[in-house]
């Protein structure tokens, strides 16, 4: 937890998306208080017309071949981490995938302790184990 | 914002795909007070295995060939919003795409204005740029 | 409702598949105060590199190839309903699919009644269908 599920156009690399990946995972443990090993990313491929991502009228336009939406399900995190989570991720992703900063869509779905287990059937953040 | 997932049975041509996702849009802009360029739309396709859509006891059936579940991630909505979506869609579908209203299953996520950003690692409904 | 989505590594036969989702709606019949067609599942595959599930430093590890992630979109259940979700759903992958419970990540995202329509272009959990 978070659990990241990240909506890509097919055509990198595995290791691009390893990179990804990598990358974003760093970029959690600087915005949120968690431990290095809660790392929990899907990735899935689609083909160019199954992502479709205007800009809301913003006034910009994203590369198709780039666009990644990432839904992060999430206990509750505070704006503040929020917000420095988008602005690390936009860069990092920027610096180190070549993910120019439009083509960058995050969600947040925010749920509770009792809403995860992480695996032997127990929920973990309830047992005290977390 | 929205932000809305289609998982579908795998068989249609990318053109008949690109009519649902129209057509959703337009029921999105009937249906909410957003802007024409507030569109987010991923579509993931399935073997027919992979999906299960039955009828909760309600007494009717499926065509599994053209059963569509749409999750949609948005900031709250009101009731009257939401049933206006549902049925627009399920008429305009129909109407349009030949998907009969019993083919369809609707599912809202909601969250808040933190919980977004579309671009350039900012918060756009903070920012005040939404 | 609940809806089920299932990420699974590939590999598993079609008939592997089925069973895990038909044990994973006895489970949710037997944790849950739901008819028994409330059958919602939808899985999507992924490679081995589209998935990355740690173990959020509680110190085991996982199977790369047995693992799986399941997010369950529903109404409020209590925690022990949750609970008892969590446990029996560990216990039958394990005994009947050979999914040992190291490989089990779960995650809820709740919402609300007028957050559902099954079909017909209704919120049926509004209407008094059901």
């Amino acid at each position: 937890m978070p659990l990241l599920k990240f909506d890509l156009v097919e055509g990198r690399s595995k290791e691009e998306i390893q990179t990804i990946l990598d990358v974003t995972h760093s970029v959690v443990l600087a915005s949120f208080d968690v431990p290095t090993g809660d790392r929990y990313q899907i990735v899935t491929q689609h083909k160019p017309f199954e992502m479709v991502m205007e800009d809301t009228g913003l006034g910009f336009k994203r590369d198709p071949a780039k666009m990644i939406s990432l839904t992060v399900i999430s206990r509750e995190r505070t704006t503040a981490q929020k917000e420095k989570f988008y602005r690390l991720l936009a860069q990092q992703l920027d610096e180190l995938c070549g993910i120019t900063p439009e083509n960058l869509l995050i969600s947040f779905v925010i749920n509770n302790d009792a809403d995860w287990s992480f695996g032997f059937g127990k929920a973990q953040f309830l047992t005290g184990e977390l």
